[in-house]
């Protein structure tokens, strides 16, 4: 892990941009964080594109920080300045023809958009998490919060280390994605937009059945996709401050 | 409204049992609450029994005193040392029939068990909320909070006093009640047990969505009818605070 760039932001928060395995990301971590006194980590998930979406993985940083954690972001594969996935350039292109003629994607355009990415970025994260965890004033416990839900739920299923996944319900979500959430047996948060037309609520609420968790929840609002009202994301803080301490 | 019976509590909530229209109640007043400065109401739901349900009532209406709210229940129609309602219990019986025989009951069995109680206690209601708001120590604003959920659907549709309802989906809803949950716009906020066997959770999704409301929540958790989690009846403390003030 390689740190190209650092800012002290005000409360104290140091933002450090790093490079890992070629893949761009950023760590953010609270004053209180020291060697004698690590934190825990929060892991953001993004739709992709860091640069386009650093205001608001800043702003959830910064409160992930006031909440005395870490929180650290990496670049999807086919996101940003990281070279595009054709295959899953061309999934995009049916998914907004099948939005487009009001008919519901087909599995496949599902799949093709989203196991590729999957595949990819759950190891990468998987490697930036050890590289992480190696800083002195990082210890863990790790929780993961957003960005696409079935990276989030391969991730929860596969790597021991997570011990709550808070997860936004917004994005597709492959058949096999919804037979691993039932080895998922960490705490589940998920949030759902109702209202979202860019997403399926049926395949969001059979996602949340297949989660094996003794302790999952399912917090449906009102509103599209970035309507997630406040009360809302406090709920979802006090999800990561029961599980993280 | 009759006074029958009055008791200081810790903490200095007032109990007073009462008869109003022949119909047995209780109301719960908080310390603070004077003709001065009048306190918001919540008007608890149950299943039936109030003499059963009253540990469990308690202890609602002590978190509400401890909130700055009034409290107040009314036996329902055809439960405890009201006088059972034949239609309702030939239903109940059938709910049985079928619950034991592993069959979904049917709307017939559903609208019979449920529309009885709807058609009667929403006016007796009604009517001892008139009374409630009549005592000087309490004002208002009003709220629902939980209990047979066709009931409290059908309150929040027709009562204009009523700001905000925190409903239960733990019992079955006739297909004229979700109509109805149409005419809704107060903001809701419903707790849905995922794997509650004796309720049927596509009704309770279908519920959910009718609703008019600007803001609704859908929380759903992991458990059966009585496993609702500690955090989940915070999040609703929460929801109340935001509208009762």
């Amino acid at each position: 892990m390689h740190f190209d760039s650092e800012a002290r932001l005000d409360g104290g928060v140091l933002r450090r941009g790093f490079t890992h395995d070629e893949v761009p990301g950023v760590l953010w971590t609270p004053a209180s964080a020291t060697s004698s006194a690590p934190v825990p980590l929060i892991l953001l998930g993004h739709p992709g594109g860091l640069r386009r979406m650093h205001p608001r993985l800043e702003a959830r940083a910064r409160h992930c920080a006031g909440l005395g954690y870490a929180a650290a972001t990496v670049e999807l594969p086919g996101s940003g300045e990281r070279p595009s996935i054709a295959v899953v350039e061309r999934a995009r292109t049916d998914l907004r023809q099948a939005i487009a003629a009001g008919e519901r994607p087909s599995d496949d355009v599902v799949d093709r958009l989203i196991l590729p990415l999957v595949e990819q970025a759950v190891p990468e994260w998987r490697s930036v998490l050890d590289a992480v965890l190696e800083l002195p004033e990082v210890g863990g416990p790790v929780a993961i919060s957003g960005g696409v839900i079935a990276v989030g739920v391969r991730l929860a299923a596969v790597e021991p280390r997570i011990v709550a996944a808070g997860l936004f319900a917004g994005s597709y979500v492959p058949r096999s994605i919804i037979e691993q959430a039932r080895l998922v047996t960490v705490p589940v948060h998920v949030l759902l937009q109702w209202d979202d037309r860019g997403n399926d609520r049926q395949m969001a609420l059979d996602l949340f059945d297949a989660f094996a968790s003794r302790e999952k929840t399912l917090q449906a609002n009102t509103g599209g996709h970035t309507g997630v009202p406040q009360f809302a994301a406090d709920d979802a803080s006090r999800f990561f401050a029961r599980h993280l301490g």
